[in-house]
């Protein structure tokens, strides 16, 4: 099994409530501003029953202070009021992976 | 930030290719059989335009149990060959996990 240098990735696994309640518009906002923050490797998503999104990070620190950013703090909140039945955050720290391309 | 006992996660994530070609029947089989093995705890799922699925694990000993079990490794080969364009697998240790529910 192929070992590369490690970084982080985070987990988000959720159950949304009905309808959109403004979720679309800040899912997006959320994407483009966790882009630009230091530290950011890549994000993947997706939603049929449970939504899963993946985000990569260099580190610890980049990932709380994605946590902690002011926008993503008045996202967080509404996420819990408003358009999550649940949801679950794993922090994981990736120590092996491969893959393969056509 | 809570801490709770150490697990893994397998973050596998894929593009299809066109067609069923047997891929449906195939998921469903290794997702049960996923389930009787030795150290599996969970599985999540969701496809839109990629494909992520979750399975959690006890142990890195799980997670190569699993990939070398027979019936698994036809239906890897089958995924290289017939369902995936792309695929990516990461090996992740579950470092720290918080949850909100309703």
């Amino acid at each position: 099994m192929k070992t590369k240098p490690l970084y982080y990735a985070v987990i988000f696994t959720s159950t949304r409530t009905d309808g959109d309640n403004g979720y679309a518009e800040m899912a997006q906002q959320m994407e483009v501003l966790a882009k630009q923050q230091k530290g950011f490797l890549g994000l993947e998503s997706a939603r049929e029953e449970i939504g899963i999104t993946v985000s990569y990070w260099e580190s610890l620190e980049a990932i709380t202070n994605w946590k902690q950013n002011t926008d993503h703090l008045i996202a967080q909140e509404k996420g819990i009021k408003d358009w999550y039945k649940e949801y679950k955050v794993r922090i994981c720290l990736v120590e092996r992976e491969y893959d393969s391309k056509k």
